[in-house]
């Protein structure tokens, strides 16, 4: 069970929980119409809501919520009726989906996925002809890797141990510090490798884990899902959303205050929602603190290729440790990647490791077990985590194309960032911090009066209201700040910056149209 | 914590705990030598195994348990010195895992795969050289599913609608039944849907779930991280593994009378790890016994196509409740299935589905919301798990070369089951059943005394140390039966039927010498 230790956050943090997701109240045994028989009929199962896990019911999920169920309700609409609505398409920015808006993938990475998911064209005489030297190199040398070149066979729990290798020279020279294969956890994206984390670290609801607000709605959900209890440290919105470590201390002090031991922190960077990317000395201080209080810091590190400022660069958690001087011995840090963000977003691929440190061995065996348990993660997708560890280099045939295709999504997408980010700022109310790295924008929408209360009228949060009639006016599909939690009293709208650049104008268009509306409507 | 009812079951279904992982004691806040860190440190963490979820210590899964450690630092060793073991492989029959041990995949399926990695391949004119015509067709009609064809995107939660119609037409086309692709939640593998019922399921301790003893290691395992009850019903060795509805019975009465809510009843179809296929019949008693009992059938399916034997057919639980008059409104049922058995063995591809029946829209709305946290199981996988239920047919190009390779691996795999189950039966005090489906046999060594006290001796179950006797003699891995439960005072071994043909004599004449060699050691 969700368990926020902040009085002020429980009021608020997820006030709009109502509006999230519905749940229908059902008595045990009911008879309920069913919309999934195929002839409608009566259930009557011996399971109902009332009856199941109610940590389940409790766990939320806003970027798949309610917005979207009606988006895709508003989408079979324009289908079945063209015109019938006041736009032509739905634009989904609610989640960090790059290729389902467009963005192409990454050519040599997915030839040499096609190659290995068929091994004998490696074999054939057309196949040069379709596919570039490096990538047919690459598939030989990850073939060779594979016990019995299986690439149907479920690997090592962990992952195949030279894609391991690979990922940990890749780490290596991202940092500047050496990474050992044994260290990595092959995962199915990185969602997974946050539960298991969550998984072994929480036993009841008197475990906590701080993690910022707002934060990505993973970790509210994966800590209700294990029965803890999230521990919540607020960004400074003023500082360009802040990692002020007084705040996190406060928080920390609170819940030990009421019993709450609390295990580990968790830090985005960059951040997801909030698109700051975090300055060496404030990672520094994150470290000082995780080891002198004694947590694990699970650093959440998809983002780790998407900067888009000249000022900020990405470092990871391991690498401040490391430079301070701090190994193995001293912190246990748990870094997540995914090959679903970064220039290549391959979200449907569900590659991702998770790289484990400053465990002892006997826990750290205890982790393998719960991996060995799901067997391994998918080979196809732990194949793309080690050719994004470690893609082409100068000099490769692909290097050219790869290089072009890479700096090409990323310099457009810093335009994405900075022109919706201009659009948000030049709105009537509305303030906008810059988004420096990750996928998103995480403007303030300081509503008047007028709309509050219209939305608890209809017993809707504020920023669901708001996004509710941009989605019926524009077709642009954005998440309400409450999905994320916010500062009490604070409303906004998490929107991401993928729609492809052509699009943006008329994005920003029928946005600022609406808000003009809304806010005629609405103004106090 | 997993809770075991039955006493006699608690006293020895998993008594050889101590020997399947070793857990290493530790204190709060210890100091380590650390085998991870690439140099040796010593390791101060905040996390020991004794403050970690007690349910993870709990939790067994023999299949990839202790032996297989061992077995891996033998064939390091073989590695580094050639010559120096008794034997110049080791042969993995401790998990079904096809490919590893040389199973080629079906040419069609990965053809079709190889082209949706980089559809650009649709477009290229060498590209009809190198695959056949209808995966070519299959890719581009599949490709067409896909909003945006955009094999790289994040897909609904339950899996692209377009393959979910795709498998519930071959649902149905097997059934003779209509099938729902709402119902389709497509999985990585089968395991992902198994945990994600048992977390539907168990609220605490005092929720039980009725699993068959022998029973897949997922299922014991699944449990006990959910924090659920394990209800043991013995399956009946002397009658093929009989499932007996009496046995059933007697075990959910016993459990209520201890307080336990027991919420469904697991069945493995064909039997993992005893190899039975159910007969009709008994399948017909095993649904009236839910809907009257009130209890969620949990029907993994994963073996459907393993069949070996003429007189027994596969059929869905699914089929038999609704040939019977039962509908969507009558029982609650869950069928698994994945990518990983069958004759395609594509383990690594990590696909799968439930098809999930009988649930009321506001349960179904929770399990929806809890594939949602995990975005979507992987692409790839997703479309393997479309082909496998919808393969090529009559008429399409492949079809013949299709139909050639599965009905080669499907009679290999019989003639191996057959060749195995004689040898085992050969062996001095060693009875074995009949596979007739899925991929193991489950022999029952009757160990003499000696051999029990040399066990004791050295504190591992006796079957655990048959294994490891075996297995530093031949090089062979199999997987002690306390792994998966067995009547108290009976010893067994799990053994795949899946190395290749031409290895089968090898393996049966190692097999034979090492067992007479050990009965002479112990015999009475």
């Amino acid at each position: 069970m969700l368990r926020l230790v902040s009085d002020r956050a429980k009021r608020l943090l997820f006030s709009s929980s109502s509006s999230v997701l519905t749940i229908t109240s059902t008595s045990a045994r009911m008879r309920f119409f069913s919309s999934s028989s195929t002839d409608k009929t009566t259930i009557t199962s011996p399971v109902t809501v009332e009856t199941i896990n109610p940590k389940i019911v409790k766990c939320e999920y806003a970027v798949r919520g309610e917005i979207v169920t009606h988006a895709q309700r508003l989408q079979q609409e324009l289908q079945e009726k063209p015109g019938s609505l006041p736009f032509d398409e739905i634009l989904y920015c609610n989640i960090g989906n790059p290729q389902s808006l467009g963005q192409q993938p990454i050519t040599f990475f997915r030839e040499v996925l096609s190659l290995l998911n068929h091994p004998p064209l490696l074999d054939g005489s057309e196949t040069h002809a379709l596919f570039s030297s490096d990538s047919v190199e690459r598939a030989f040398n990850i073939l060779e890797m594979i016990p019995g070149r299986a690439t149907g066979a479920y690997s090592h729990s962990q992952g195949i141990k030279g894609l391991r290798d690979d990922i940990a020279s890749g780490i290596a020279a991202r940092d500047g510090f050496s990474a050992n294969a044994e260290d990595i956890f092959l995962t199915d994206g990185a969602s997974p490798g946050v539960h298991m984390m969550m998984q072994l670290l929480i036993r009841s609801e008197n475990d906590g884990i701080l993690c910022p607000i707002p934060q990505y709605p993973l970790y509210s959900a994966s800590i209700t899902l294990h029965g803890g209890t999230l521990v919540p440290y607020y960004l400074d919105e003023a500082t360009g959303w802040g990692l002020e470590i007084s705040e996190v201390k406060k928080q920390l002090d609170d819940a030990r205050s009421k019993g709450i031991t609390v295990r580990a922190l968790v830090v985005i960077n960059p951040g997801n929602p909030t698109g700051q990317v975090l300055a060496e000395d404030n990672q520094k201080e994150i470290v000082e603190f995780c080891i002198k209080e004694g947590l694990v810091l699970l650093a959440d590190e998809v983002y780790q290729e998407n900067i888009y400022v000249d000022n900020k660069k990405f470092n990871s958690f391991k690498k401040i440790s490391r430079s301070m001087g701090y190994g193995d011995e001293d912190i246990s840090l748990v870094s997540f990647q995914s090959v679903s963000k970064g220039y290549h977003g391959e979200c449907g691929r569900r590659g991702g490791y998770m790289e484990v440190t400053g465990f002892s061995p006997a826990v750290r065996e205890q982790i393998y077990k719960v991996a060995s348990v799901n067997l391994c993660s998918n080979i196809p997708g732990q194949i793309l985590a080690s050719l994004v560890m470690n893609p082409p280099k100068v000099g490769d045939e692909s290097y050219e194309s790869y290089s072009a295709q890479k700096d090409g999504i990323l310099s457009s997408l810093a335009r994405r960032a900075k022109s919706l980010e201009d659009a948000f700022n030049s709105l009537e109310s509305v303030t906008c911090n810059k988004t420096e790295g990750a996928m998103y924008l995480f403007p303030r929408l300081h509503l008047p009066e007028k709309a509050i209360s219209a939305a608890r009228a209809v017993k809707t949060a504020p920023d669901a209201f708001y996004a509710r009639r941009l989605l019926d006016a524009t077709g642009i599909v954005v998440v309400p700040g409450s999905g994320f939690g916010q500062v009490p009293g604070t409303w906004h709208i998490r929107c991401t910056i993928l729609p492809q650049e052509d699009k943006i104008p008329g994005i920003i268009t029928r946005l600022k149209a609406f808000h003009e509306r809304f806010m005629a409507e609405y103004r106090d």
